[in-house]
This record gives C-alpha cells, sequence and structure tokens, in this order.
C-alpha cells in the first residue's frame, strides 16, 4: 500500500494527491500536525514538512520513502510511467518544470504564504491573528500572478502546452487552496476561471473539494463545478 | 554555444556552473544584475531571476531556454546523460532529489538568505546595513546543518550515497557561498571539512574560487584547497 503524509489545505501536499489519482495509483492519507511532528516522523523526513510519500507496493517488505514534493514528482513521473504528466520532449519539460517552480516558489512566497500561512496555518500554530498588511499584499499579487495565467491559458489549451501536464497541477494545487479562503477574484478572470473549471471536474481532483477544516468552512462555490 | 545568465555568488547559479563543467559543456558566463534585470532578461526568465541557461548546440539556429535551476538540473541531466550526476536507482534518485531540496530550501531560507542577503546582496540592493539579528540566527542554524552534514557523510562516501551527485554539487554550491564570506567554522566540522576538500580539488569547482566581489575579498582560505 502507499500512504502519503499530508496537511488538507498544503498546496504541496495536494499536488502529489492529485499526480497519485492522476496515474491511479490507490493510497491512503495519514494527517500530520507539521507544527508537532512526532519523533517516529522526523525519521521519515528529518525537514519535518510535508508531503511524504511512503511506497510500499514494490513486495510488501521494503519500503521506499520519498520526502519533498519534487523528488516525491519526479520518483512517481519515473517509477510509474504509463501515465505520464511530463511532456514528451525535453525542451518542453523543462518548459512545464519551470511553470511548477514558479508556483511553488514564486507563487507561494508572494501569494500562499501570505494569505494561507495568515489565515490558517498561524491559527494552528498559535502565532495570533492574521496581519492585514500581509494579506493585503497577497491579494496584489495574486491579481499578477492571475494576468500571467491568463496571458498562459490565452495561447495554450493547458499551461504547459496542449497536454494536462504538472504545470497545471501545481498551479490548481495552490489555487485551490487560496480558493478554500474564498480570494480569488475568479469573475475579473474568465481565462483562468475556464481553465480552472476544466480540472475541478477531473476525478483526480474531487477529493480536495470535499477537504474541510474545522471550524472554517470554504465558501459555497468551492466545490461547485459550474462556479 | 551555451550561455549561462547568473550572479558569481548565487549557490543556484554555481550549482549549474558546475554542473555544466562535470560533463564537460563549454558555457560562456553572463553576469545579470537581477536588482536591476534588463527588459529583455524577462523576456528570457518571467520571474527575473537567475540562473537561465540558453542552450544554442543543437543547430546553432533554434535556441532552448531554460530558467530556475531545478528545470535546468532536469534538462542538463536528461539532454547529455554521458556523465550522469543522478544515480542509477529511482529511490536513490528521490534521496538525491531530496537533499538538493534541502538546501535550495531549507538552508537556503534557513542559512544562505541570513548570510549573503545580509552581507552582500542588502548592499548592492541599497537596502542598508546588514541586520545583527539576522546574521546571529543564520550562523547558529549553520551549526545545525552541519551536524546532519556530518551525521550524512560518516555513514556514506558521498552525500547522496556511493558517488558523487547531485545533492554534494547543491550542498558545496551553498557552502561555498558562505565560505567566502569566511563564515563557515570549518575547525569544529572535521568530516564536513574533508568532503569539502574533495570537492574543492574537482576541476569543476576551481572556476568558483576565482570568482571575486569587487570591493570584498574572500578570506585566504576561500581559494586553497589544503585551507
Amino acid at each position: 500500500m502507499r500512504t502519503l503524509c499530508h496537511e488538507p489545505l498544503s498546496p504541496f501536499c495536494r499536488k502529489i494527491r492529485i499526480i497519485l489519482a492522476e496515474k491511479g495509483l490507490p493510497f491512503e492519507l495519514r494527517e500530520e500536525n507539521i507544527w508537532q511532528p512526532s519523533d517516529d516522523f522526523f525519521q521519515l523526513n528529518p525537514a519535518g514538512t510535508v508531503p511524504v510519500l511512503i511506497d510500499e507496493t514494490v513486495n510488501g517488505k521494503s519500503k521506499t520513502v520519498v520526502a519533498h514534493s519534487t523528488a516525491i514528482m519526479e520518483y512517481l513521473e519515473e517509477t510509474y510511467p504509463k501515465i505520464r504528466l511530463l511532456p514528451g520532449s525535453a525542451t518542453d519539460r523543462a518548459e512545464c518544470r519551470r511553470l511548477v517552480a514558479w508556483f511553488d516558489e514564486k507563487f507561494n512566497t508572494e501569494v500562499t504564504l501570505n494569505l494561507l500561512f495568515e489565515k490558517i496555518q498561524k491559527r494552528y500554530a498559535g502565532y495570533g491573528p492574521p496581519d492585514m498588511e500581509e494579506l493585503r499584499i497577497g491579494l496584489k499579487n495574486l491579481q499578477m500572478h492571475l494576468d500571467y495565467l491568463s496571458e498562459l491559458i490565452d495561447k495554450r489549451n493547458w499551461l504547459g502546452g496542449n497536454r494536462f501536464s504538472l504545470a497545471d497541477i501545481a498551479a490548481a494545487s495552490h489555487l485551490s487552496a487560496i480558493d478554500y479562503l474564498g480570494d480569488v477574484p475568479w469573475a475579473n478572470f474568465e481565462i483562468v476561471k475556464n481553465w480552472y473549471a476544466r480540472i475541478k471536474s477531473r476525478p483526480s481532483f474531487r477529493p480536495l473539494l470535499a477537504d474541510r477544516i474545522p471550524g472554517m468552512p470554504p465558501p459555497r462555490h468551492y466545490d461547485d463545478l459550474d462556479f
């Protein structure tokens, strides 16, 4: 069996959940509180971060533990190549990986951390109320990123080219976490909205739409396919 | 010809310089001021960051532009596989990529940014003098990372296993930039020092030891192979 140690709203964990589902690989979820990781969890990943994949499918005796979403993504692509989520040529794969890094680093530090950390993670970590200035900056940066997404989607069918790829998965993972907070101004970004509607309707994406944070329900449109 | 747009002390650019040299691929360096990127540079990488690789070797007419060090690293490994810098099995590659991410994310945010940004980049960006508290935190975190490196090297020949790999390259890229500042307490970490001496003596590493920041010379031991 495969186990994914995760946090429900972490975009990095959501990315791996979608990849596993797209590849048709069954897995169990194990929720980790990364603010108080157990000693047992540090054995799996000395960095103390999620996601961590425990892949015991090979023979049930030996198991492979892979930590960090980039390492897991490449491991799954190499080990289960039947359904590929990276494009066929090295140049297109480079463009796809550039976009994954764009969301996992640039979007993450300019938008995700400002909104998700301030609104949700700070509460769980006991760091006090959200900093309004950080929220304002995050929302302003989000507009710039939605402009860039519009530009890309306008000239390609999917983010990384003609086919659905890891670039779409990384972008949708971050946007879906922000959307749980009700912070995406969909009405002003029709092109991005239509692209996101296509992703939302994929079976691999459905389990993410069922995530619920206790005491903090998402806006009504969050799990609505016709939002 | 190949051109690498870079900054001399950027660990991410150093990583690619070493990879290109280890693979025997000739390249020219083009220094970019990422605090004032030109419009031309944003055409190459909308994120405005280095490294960016321009690979014109295929036929001289078409060219491949790859932005972001992870995308470049995977592109070079796929396109020029004669000398491989990732291990042979998917499990070992996963461990190698976990360590690359350890240095490029964890070490970077806990050590490199605290020291390199505060001491050098802030000066060039006109952000004022270093924040002493940030320097203190960076130096304290560095000790923890050197402990972790000692533990890994003690049980393996190289960081990622029996062979020199991208894990060693990523770690040495960050440490070499910090070493330029004279901040690595080598005398207290004999195991790491011996590992670094082995890397320092590789021909691929020599050009990095010749880097000089105007008005800020490195300590004497920086380019000494018997430091």
